[in-house]
């Protein structure tokens, strides 16, 4: 175990096994609709054939960033995550998300606060123009627990997603050597590191410290909430502008490295990042008082960059120009280059390069 | 609140408030891939059209069930009762079960355990032939609760189901009077009730109730924990044989009233049940630990019959053996009537008919 207190070692160990069963069950719709497609490295995607399209799926959660808004009081922008967390993830496959289905587990149920939370995620969805298409309130009693004594909760969803008329899943096989690697800036730290984020906090300032102020004067609690800005809209006008990014990936948890290795994989090419976004404040404050160096927060966090975008290099000054038009923030951050290994230069002047390997990613 | 701890009002308030947030997605999609599909009384099912094709999605998790296991150590039996939960509320509007994603809420990951879960899920997916197409294992600490030491977890899953080319989604609309009703007997509690069940077990025997000998000498641990018996296979045999019920109803939470009210109200009209399968008799040793008359028992446990079926009088005798023919137990065990009510005959000699009214769905 590492000192978040989350056991990564058999986390990984229980994620490769999941998958092991799940891919022994991908055989029982051959020759029928809903067949799983290989990809050509050998593994799966969640894309399903079913007729002549392609649906994707995909499950995630907002982890233990639950807490915060039971510690603020402020439930409204936990859907942004939510949203962001599960359609960002298909955006990052190419498809276009178009419903959403979750479950919200409670101890009790509070109908007060189930209004701020599924006002929160109409919001969400209607932004990322995906459907609610249903969900499940399920009270769970002393099965879900949580801070303080309003209602506590945990909170996941299954996305849908379909792929244009003929177009393939990406996963980074098209990559090039001299493709250009864009990011889009993120927000804050999404729905990511929460735990070790509270282990931080909670060392430096005790069991009240999302009333303690950053150095800003804003809690930490309301800044650690700050929603996950969500990315399918933006890559859906990429795609309507002609241009189709040869890799994607979402930083979610493993940060930089965990995610873009898995892209970087599937073409067996390496990463320059030399010019990424700088972390925010926050980030670099929560560093300094957990005295956590760069390696472990690129490797934890999305340290301001929560997409990166591979795009051939006469692509890059139109899908700027797209995602700039749509109001997101973007810049080219780094190429791909020969050598299997993601380099990447933290923001900080005069820190080290870091180094990272694209090892072969355990759940294969 | 009623006995149970569960409190009903504040979840039937937390439903439609969710529901209603929700509906108001649904224009987000007008004119593209994945809009919703209206009902003709007004409201919305879980259905999406996508060019040509309809698909269906719906989520639900196992409840409190989990602790069944925590309690006995068996854990690779409840992987049935979320096939079983997901697909048979998919299998209820006609389409078939295609794909499932599951969320796995962990405190800490042990390895062994996921395992157990994850082949169970394997094996119930295989047989409801359904893919695996995704999951996420999520670590969220003291968020999860449970019993004893081990992991403690929720288990919940999305499913995804496709419509056979031009069929239209069973919502109760077709059904008419004289239509006969038949019911596939369950295997055990399948997982709805929990809660009330360990209330009236540890009342009655005290905290290690799981150990205590049911009359037939088995462990109470062992006997909660029967597999959910999933009908999705018998229903596509059922369409395959060219019957397509009138309207079907899983008896999940709210037991027969609470699942065939929302059949009935699609038709206006009302339901003798005088032949229901007998309930399994662990759920009459409950009744009589707890002193729970028939209407609170039937309004909260499947009593023996996990799915009615509505169909045309001369598609009965086909439909029973098809049912037959798949190794699962079924019969006639009423038909619907003019009355706008549902009047069931419990099982025990003697016994006062209960009357339900079909009053509307508060989800509306």
């Amino acid at each position: 175990m590492n000192r978040t207190g989350v056991d990564i070692d058999r986390g990984n160990a229980c994620s490769a096994c999941a998958f092991e069963w799940a891919a022994r069950t991908f055989s029982c719709r051959e020759g029928r609709l809903g067949r799983p497609i290989p990809l050509e490295q050998g593994g799966f995607a969640n894309v399903l054939a079913v007729n002549g399209l392609r649906v994707a799926t995909s499950s995630d959660g907002i982890g233990t960033k639950a807490e915060l808004a039971e510690r603020t009081g402020v439930y409204d922008s936990l859907g942004f995550d939510l949203v962001a967390m599960v359609v960002d993830d298909l955006s990052a496959v190419g498809c276009e998300p178009v419903a959403l289905s979750n479950v919200l587990d409670v101890d009790r149920p509070d109908p007060a606060v189930v209004d701020r939370l599924m006002s929160g995620l109409h919001d969400a969805a209607t932004q990322a123009r995906v459907v609610v298409t249903g969900g499940e309130i399920a009270e769970l009693g002393r099965r879900v627990g949580g801070f303080g004594n309003g209602m506590r909760f945990n909170w996941s969803a299954t996305g849908l997603g379909i792929f244009a008329d003929g177009a393939s899943p990406i996963d980074g096989r098209s990559i090039e050597v001299d493709d250009a690697i864009l990011s889009l800036r993120s927000a804050g730290f999404r729905c990511n590191g929460f735990t070790r984020i509270r282990g931080v906090l909670s060392a430096a300032y005790g069991e009240a410290w999302h009333e303690e102020k950053r150095s800003d004067g804003t809690p930490w609690g309301t800044a650690l909430l700050t929603p996950s800005l969500i990315y399918s809209p933006v890559l859906l006008q990429i795609a309507e502008s002609g241009i189709r990014p040869t890799g994607v990936a979402h930083i979610t948890g493993g940060g930089i490295p965990g995610n873009l290795v898995r892209v970087l994989r599937a073409c067996g090419l390496g990463a320059d990042l030399e010019d990424l976004f700088a972390p925010h404040p926050m980030m670099c404050e929560i560093q300094d008082l957990g005295s956590i160096d760069d390696a472990e927060a690129y490797r934890r966090w999305n340290m301001g960059n929560g997409m990166l975008l591979a795009v051939r290099p006469g692509d890059l000054d139109c899908a700027l120009r797209t995602i700039a038009a749509a109001g997101y923030e973007a810049k080219r951050v780094g190429q791909i280059v020969r050598e299997p290994r993601i380099s990447l230069r933290p923001w900080c002047p005069g820190a080290s390069r870091l180094e990272f390997p694209t090892q072969p990613d355990k759940r294969r």
